[in-house]
Protein backbone atom coordinates (compact mmCIF):
# COMPACT_ATOMS: atom_id res chain seq x y z
CA UNK A 1 0.00 0.00 0.00
CA UNK A 2 1.37 3.49 -0.63
CA UNK A 3 2.15 5.59 1.78
CA UNK A 4 0.06 8.40 2.25
CA UNK A 5 1.97 11.62 1.06
CA UNK A 6 1.07 14.43 2.85
CA UNK A 7 1.57 17.14 0.09
CA UNK A 8 1.23 20.57 2.17
CA UNK A 9 4.16 19.16 3.96
CA UNK A 10 6.23 17.89 1.15
CA UNK A 11 5.66 21.43 -0.52
CA UNK A 12 6.96 23.03 2.72
CA UNK A 13 10.12 20.71 2.86
CA UNK A 14 11.10 22.09 -1.20
CA UNK A 15 10.17 25.77 0.03
CA UNK A 16 12.96 25.18 3.17
CA UNK A 17 15.24 23.28 1.10
CA UNK A 18 15.49 26.54 -1.20
CA UNK A 19 15.49 28.54 1.60
CA UNK A 20 18.51 26.30 2.87
CA UNK A 21 20.12 26.82 -0.90
CA UNK A 22 19.70 30.42 -1.01
CA UNK A 23 21.29 30.78 2.40
CA UNK A 24 24.54 28.81 1.32
CA UNK A 25 24.79 29.46 -2.24
CA UNK A 26 23.12 32.81 -2.88
CA UNK A 27 20.54 33.62 -5.50
CA UNK A 28 22.33 32.69 -8.28
CA UNK A 29 23.16 29.09 -6.89
CA UNK A 30 19.65 28.33 -6.96
CA UNK A 31 18.74 25.86 -9.31
CA UNK A 32 16.50 22.99 -9.22
CA UNK A 33 19.12 20.54 -9.17
CA UNK A 34 20.61 22.03 -6.59
CA UNK A 35 17.42 22.41 -4.65
CA UNK A 36 16.25 18.74 -5.59
CA UNK A 37 20.13 17.65 -4.09
CA UNK A 38 19.22 19.46 -0.88
CA UNK A 39 15.79 18.25 -0.40
CA UNK A 40 17.30 14.56 -1.33
CA UNK A 41 14.31 14.21 -4.35
CA UNK A 42 14.66 14.11 -7.62
CA UNK A 43 13.73 17.50 -9.72
CA UNK A 44 10.31 15.53 -11.11
CA UNK A 45 9.15 16.12 -7.82
CA UNK A 46 9.97 19.96 -7.68
CA UNK A 47 7.93 20.19 -10.80
CA UNK A 48 5.02 18.65 -9.26
CA UNK A 49 4.62 21.45 -7.08
CA UNK A 50 6.26 24.19 -8.74
CA UNK A 51 5.69 25.50 -11.86
CA UNK A 52 9.69 26.34 -11.77
CA UNK A 53 12.65 28.32 -10.54
CA UNK A 54 10.39 31.44 -10.20
CA UNK A 55 7.79 30.06 -8.63
CA UNK A 56 9.77 28.21 -6.23
CA UNK A 57 12.25 31.74 -5.14
CA UNK A 58 8.72 33.50 -4.29
CA UNK A 59 7.58 30.99 -2.27
CA UNK A 60 10.96 30.89 0.02
CA UNK A 61 11.26 34.25 -0.01
CA UNK A 62 7.37 34.72 1.10
CA UNK A 63 8.27 31.76 3.62
CA UNK A 64 11.17 34.20 5.24
CA UNK A 65 9.38 37.14 5.05
CA UNK A 66 6.32 35.63 7.06
CA UNK A 67 8.85 33.81 9.48
CA UNK A 68 10.67 37.04 9.99
CA UNK A 69 7.42 38.70 10.46
CA UNK A 70 6.17 35.93 12.89
CA UNK A 71 9.14 37.10 15.13
CA UNK A 72 8.18 40.55 14.70
CA UNK A 73 4.90 40.07 16.72
CA UNK A 74 6.18 37.46 19.26
CA UNK A 75 8.55 40.61 19.87
CA UNK A 76 6.17 43.57 19.67
CA UNK A 77 3.33 41.28 22.03
CA UNK A 78 5.88 40.92 24.52
CA UNK A 79 6.43 44.62 25.31
CA UNK A 80 3.69 46.59 26.18
CA UNK A 81 5.03 49.64 26.22
CA UNK A 82 4.88 50.99 22.38
CA UNK A 83 8.03 53.14 22.38
CA UNK A 84 9.69 50.48 23.46
CA UNK A 85 7.89 48.04 21.37
CA UNK A 86 8.56 50.26 18.08
CA UNK A 87 12.76 49.96 18.88
CA UNK A 88 12.54 46.14 19.34
CA UNK A 89 10.69 45.44 16.29
CA UNK A 90 13.18 47.83 14.49
CA UNK A 91 16.13 46.46 16.15
CA UNK A 92 14.80 42.53 15.19
CA UNK A 93 14.60 44.30 11.40
CA UNK A 94 18.42 45.05 11.53
CA UNK A 95 20.54 42.73 10.65
CA UNK A 96 22.47 42.33 14.38
CA UNK A 97 23.36 38.08 13.97
CA UNK A 98 24.03 36.01 11.90
CA UNK A 99 20.52 34.96 11.02
CA UNK A 100 19.53 37.88 10.05
CA UNK A 101 22.77 38.98 7.83
CA UNK A 102 21.69 35.58 6.00
CA UNK A 103 18.27 36.83 5.75
CA UNK A 104 19.06 40.68 4.39
CA UNK A 105 22.01 39.00 2.01
CA UNK A 106 18.59 37.32 0.72
CA UNK A 107 16.63 40.38 0.53
CA UNK A 108 19.82 41.82 -1.15
CA UNK A 109 19.59 39.60 -3.62
CA UNK A 110 16.72 39.46 -4.40
CA UNK A 111 16.07 43.49 -5.00
CA UNK A 112 18.87 42.19 -7.66
CA UNK A 113 17.02 40.15 -9.50
CA UNK A 114 13.57 41.73 -9.11
CA UNK A 115 14.72 44.42 -11.29
CA UNK A 116 12.80 44.32 -14.49
CA UNK A 117 10.85 40.92 -13.44
CA UNK A 118 7.05 41.38 -13.06
CA UNK A 119 6.33 38.97 -10.50
CA UNK A 120 8.68 39.38 -8.58
CA UNK A 121 9.13 42.99 -8.12
CA UNK A 122 5.13 42.68 -7.46
CA UNK A 123 6.25 40.25 -4.51
CA UNK A 124 8.60 42.92 -3.61
CA UNK A 125 6.07 45.86 -3.19
CA UNK A 126 4.29 43.21 -1.08
CA UNK A 127 6.68 42.89 1.59
CA UNK A 128 7.42 46.46 1.76
CA UNK A 129 3.26 47.23 2.15
CA UNK A 130 3.40 44.63 5.03
CA UNK A 131 6.30 46.10 6.45
CA UNK A 132 5.27 49.69 6.16
CA UNK A 133 1.77 48.70 7.74
CA UNK A 134 3.37 46.80 10.60
CA UNK A 135 5.41 50.00 11.45
CA UNK A 136 2.57 52.22 10.79
CA UNK A 137 0.89 50.15 13.57
CA UNK A 138 3.89 50.72 15.95
CA UNK A 139 3.72 53.85 15.66
CA UNK A 140 -0.14 54.85 15.98
CA UNK A 141 0.16 54.92 19.65
CA UNK A 142 3.20 57.16 19.90
CA UNK A 143 2.51 60.11 17.74
CA UNK A 144 -0.21 61.87 15.83
CA UNK A 145 -2.45 60.57 13.73
CA UNK A 146 -1.00 63.13 10.20
CA UNK A 147 2.48 61.79 11.02
CA UNK A 148 2.09 58.40 11.24
CA UNK A 149 2.20 58.02 7.35
CA UNK A 150 5.59 60.22 6.77
CA UNK A 151 7.14 58.42 9.97
CA UNK A 152 6.53 54.94 8.81
CA UNK A 153 7.48 55.44 4.90
CA UNK A 154 10.86 57.57 6.91
CA UNK A 155 11.27 54.66 8.94
CA UNK A 156 11.36 51.81 5.76
CA UNK A 157 13.96 54.06 4.34
CA UNK A 158 15.84 54.37 7.47
CA UNK A 159 16.04 50.34 7.79
CA UNK A 160 16.72 50.18 4.33
CA UNK A 161 19.75 52.30 4.64
CA UNK A 162 21.32 50.47 7.62
CA UNK A 163 20.65 47.20 6.39
CA UNK A 164 22.16 47.62 3.50
CA UNK A 165 25.22 49.19 5.49
CA UNK A 166 25.64 46.41 7.92
CA UNK A 167 24.98 43.67 5.44
CA UNK A 168 27.75 44.98 2.54
CA UNK A 169 29.98 45.66 5.96
CA UNK A 170 29.35 43.50 8.54
CA UNK A 171 31.82 44.88 11.42
CA UNK A 172 31.04 45.28 14.87
CA UNK A 173 31.09 49.49 14.61
CA UNK A 174 28.38 49.24 11.72
CA UNK A 175 25.93 47.20 14.44
CA UNK A 176 26.62 49.79 16.89
CA UNK A 177 26.06 52.92 14.26
CA UNK A 178 22.50 51.31 13.35
CA UNK A 179 21.31 50.89 17.14
CA UNK A 180 22.38 54.25 17.77
CA UNK A 181 20.76 55.42 14.75
CA UNK A 182 17.70 53.88 16.15
CA UNK A 183 17.80 55.65 19.01
CA UNK A 184 18.46 58.83 18.28
CA UNK A 185 15.31 58.27 15.33
CA UNK A 186 12.99 57.13 18.41
CA UNK A 187 14.23 60.04 20.56
CA UNK A 188 13.41 62.49 18.12
CA UNK A 189 9.81 61.54 18.63
CA UNK A 190 9.51 63.35 21.75
CA UNK B 1 52.02 47.68 -42.10
CA UNK B 2 49.49 46.32 -39.02
CA UNK B 3 47.10 49.64 -37.77
CA UNK B 4 48.64 50.48 -34.59
CA UNK B 5 46.57 49.33 -31.75
CA UNK B 6 46.09 52.10 -28.96
CA UNK B 7 45.36 49.36 -26.26
CA UNK B 8 43.93 52.02 -23.76
CA UNK B 9 41.14 52.97 -25.98
CA UNK B 10 40.72 49.23 -26.64
CA UNK B 11 40.35 48.64 -22.77
CA UNK B 12 37.86 51.60 -22.61
CA UNK B 13 35.59 50.36 -25.56
CA UNK B 14 35.22 47.18 -23.46
CA UNK B 15 34.64 48.32 -20.53
CA UNK B 16 32.16 50.87 -22.03
CA UNK B 17 30.55 47.61 -23.85
CA UNK B 18 30.65 45.28 -20.36
CA UNK B 19 28.66 48.53 -18.93
CA UNK B 20 26.12 48.60 -21.61
CA UNK B 21 25.01 45.14 -21.39
CA UNK B 22 24.87 45.51 -17.76
CA UNK B 23 22.45 48.20 -18.17
CA UNK B 24 20.51 46.29 -21.00
CA UNK B 25 20.49 43.07 -19.41
CA UNK B 26 21.37 43.22 -15.68
CA UNK B 27 24.43 41.78 -13.77
CA UNK B 28 23.24 37.73 -14.86
CA UNK B 29 23.69 38.67 -18.33
CA UNK B 30 27.01 39.96 -18.40
CA UNK B 31 29.29 37.38 -19.91
CA UNK B 32 32.35 37.47 -22.43
CA UNK B 33 30.42 36.23 -25.20
CA UNK B 34 27.77 38.53 -24.38
CA UNK B 35 30.11 41.58 -24.42
CA UNK B 36 32.38 40.61 -27.05
CA UNK B 37 28.97 40.69 -29.53
CA UNK B 38 28.55 44.12 -27.78
CA UNK B 39 32.06 45.47 -28.94
CA UNK B 40 31.99 43.57 -31.66
CA UNK B 41 34.89 41.95 -31.02
CA UNK B 42 35.92 37.98 -30.49
CA UNK B 43 36.06 37.00 -26.70
CA UNK B 44 39.58 35.99 -27.25
CA UNK B 45 40.32 39.56 -27.76
CA UNK B 46 38.70 40.56 -24.40
CA UNK B 47 40.91 38.06 -22.76
CA UNK B 48 43.96 39.50 -24.24
CA UNK B 49 42.51 42.74 -21.95
CA UNK B 50 40.87 40.95 -18.71
CA UNK B 51 41.57 37.56 -16.60
CA UNK B 52 38.41 37.36 -16.95
CA UNK B 53 33.84 38.10 -16.29
CA UNK B 54 34.83 39.60 -12.57
CA UNK B 55 37.45 41.46 -13.81
CA UNK B 56 35.75 43.21 -16.88
CA UNK B 57 32.81 43.47 -14.10
CA UNK B 58 34.52 45.53 -11.90
CA UNK B 59 36.61 47.43 -14.49
CA UNK B 60 32.76 48.77 -15.54
CA UNK B 61 31.58 49.38 -11.88
CA UNK B 62 35.08 51.24 -11.71
CA UNK B 63 34.05 53.08 -14.58
CA UNK B 64 30.59 53.95 -13.87
CA UNK B 65 31.70 55.09 -10.42
CA UNK B 66 34.36 57.36 -11.71
CA UNK B 67 31.57 59.26 -14.05
CA UNK B 68 29.63 59.64 -11.06
CA UNK B 69 31.85 61.04 -9.40
CA UNK B 70 32.62 63.53 -12.45
CA UNK B 71 29.43 64.54 -12.63
CA UNK B 72 28.88 65.44 -8.94
CA UNK B 73 31.98 67.02 -8.70
CA UNK B 74 30.54 69.54 -11.87
CA UNK B 75 27.85 70.18 -9.71
CA UNK B 76 29.74 70.62 -6.84
CA UNK B 77 32.37 73.80 -8.50
CA UNK B 78 29.40 75.01 -9.99
CA UNK B 79 27.42 75.69 -6.81
CA UNK B 80 29.60 78.26 -4.08
CA UNK B 81 26.81 78.28 -1.50
CA UNK B 82 27.66 75.05 1.08
CA UNK B 83 24.46 74.10 1.74
CA UNK B 84 23.00 74.43 -2.17
CA UNK B 85 26.35 72.53 -3.03
CA UNK B 86 25.25 69.51 -0.58
CA UNK B 87 21.92 69.50 -2.03
CA UNK B 88 23.02 69.56 -5.53
CA UNK B 89 25.00 66.26 -4.62
CA UNK B 90 22.95 64.32 -2.49
CA UNK B 91 19.99 64.89 -5.53
CA UNK B 92 22.49 64.06 -7.91
CA UNK B 93 23.35 60.81 -5.88
CA UNK B 94 19.82 59.56 -6.29
CA UNK B 95 17.57 57.63 -8.95
CA UNK B 96 15.67 60.96 -9.98
CA UNK B 97 16.33 60.32 -13.81
CA UNK B 98 16.34 57.26 -16.33
CA UNK B 99 20.45 57.14 -16.32
CA UNK B 100 20.46 57.08 -12.51
CA UNK B 101 18.23 54.85 -12.17
CA UNK B 102 19.72 52.65 -14.63
CA UNK B 103 23.00 53.45 -12.28
CA UNK B 104 21.11 52.49 -8.86
CA UNK B 105 19.95 49.24 -10.68
CA UNK B 106 23.78 48.45 -11.27
CA UNK B 107 24.65 48.97 -7.95
CA UNK B 108 21.66 46.61 -6.43
CA UNK B 109 22.70 44.30 -8.57
CA UNK B 110 26.60 44.57 -7.33
CA UNK B 111 25.70 44.51 -3.85
CA UNK B 112 23.94 40.94 -4.42
CA UNK B 113 27.02 39.30 -5.74
CA UNK B 114 29.43 41.29 -3.80
CA UNK B 115 28.53 39.28 -0.82
CA UNK B 116 30.61 36.39 -0.51
CA UNK B 117 32.99 37.91 -3.34
CA UNK B 118 36.13 39.04 -1.79
CA UNK B 119 37.66 41.29 -4.60
CA UNK B 120 33.83 43.04 -5.34
CA UNK B 121 32.92 43.58 -2.19
CA UNK B 122 36.70 45.20 -1.50
CA UNK B 123 35.67 46.90 -4.73
CA UNK B 124 32.46 48.02 -3.03
CA UNK B 125 34.03 49.13 0.26
CA UNK B 126 36.19 51.26 -1.82
CA UNK B 127 33.46 53.23 -3.41
CA UNK B 128 31.78 53.74 -0.32
CA UNK B 129 34.79 55.11 1.03
CA UNK B 130 34.95 57.65 -1.44
CA UNK B 131 31.28 58.74 -1.32
CA UNK B 132 31.62 59.12 2.47
CA UNK B 133 35.12 61.31 2.09
CA UNK B 134 33.04 63.14 -0.71
CA UNK B 135 30.12 64.15 1.82
CA UNK B 136 32.09 64.93 4.44
CA UNK B 137 33.76 67.51 2.36
CA UNK B 138 30.90 68.82 1.72
CA UNK B 139 29.58 68.67 5.13
CA UNK B 140 33.05 70.53 6.58
CA UNK B 141 31.87 74.11 5.45
CA UNK B 142 28.26 73.73 7.09
CA UNK B 143 28.65 71.94 10.11
CA UNK B 144 30.81 72.09 13.48
CA UNK B 145 34.07 69.60 12.61
CA UNK B 146 32.25 67.21 15.23
CA UNK B 147 29.75 66.39 13.09
CA UNK B 148 30.69 66.04 10.01
CA UNK B 149 31.66 62.24 10.39
CA UNK B 150 28.30 61.40 12.15
CA UNK B 151 26.49 63.13 9.48
CA UNK B 152 28.60 61.68 6.90
CA UNK B 153 27.61 58.27 7.50
CA UNK B 154 23.78 59.76 8.29
CA UNK B 155 23.51 60.66 4.91
CA UNK B 156 25.29 57.38 3.42
CA UNK B 157 22.92 55.65 5.36
CA UNK B 158 20.01 58.23 3.93
CA UNK B 159 20.93 58.04 0.49
CA UNK B 160 21.07 54.03 0.72
CA UNK B 161 17.26 53.74 1.94
CA UNK B 162 15.97 56.33 -0.69
CA UNK B 163 17.83 55.18 -3.63
CA UNK B 164 16.81 51.16 -2.57
CA UNK B 165 12.70 52.77 -1.96
CA UNK B 166 13.14 54.38 -5.44
CA UNK B 167 14.81 51.89 -7.42
CA UNK B 168 12.63 49.25 -6.34
CA UNK B 169 9.64 51.23 -7.14
CA UNK B 170 10.21 54.26 -9.06
CA UNK B 171 7.32 56.26 -9.31
CA UNK B 172 6.91 60.13 -9.09
CA UNK B 173 5.24 60.10 -5.22
CA UNK B 174 8.65 58.12 -4.22
CA UNK B 175 10.88 60.95 -6.29
CA UNK B 176 9.20 63.45 -4.87
CA UNK B 177 9.12 62.00 -1.24
CA UNK B 178 13.28 61.52 -1.73
CA UNK B 179 13.71 65.06 -3.05
CA UNK B 180 11.47 66.15 0.71
CA UNK B 181 13.46 63.81 2.52
CA UNK B 182 16.54 65.26 1.51
CA UNK B 183 15.21 68.74 2.16
CA UNK B 184 14.48 68.15 5.89
CA UNK B 185 17.88 66.97 6.59
CA UNK B 186 19.04 70.39 5.32
CA UNK B 187 16.81 71.87 7.27
CA UNK B 188 18.06 70.14 10.30
CA UNK B 189 21.05 71.15 10.00
CA UNK B 190 20.61 75.06 10.84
Amino acid sequence: MPKKVDHDERRRELVQASWDVLCVDGLEGVSLRRVAQAANCTTGRIAHYFKGRDELLIASLRMAHTQAGARMRVIAESETDPLKRLRAILLESLPLDARRLKEWQVWLSFWAVSIGHKDLSAENQLRYQEWRAALADALRPIVSGKQVSVLADRLVTLIDGLGVGVTLSPTKEARQRAQNEIDIFLKSLN
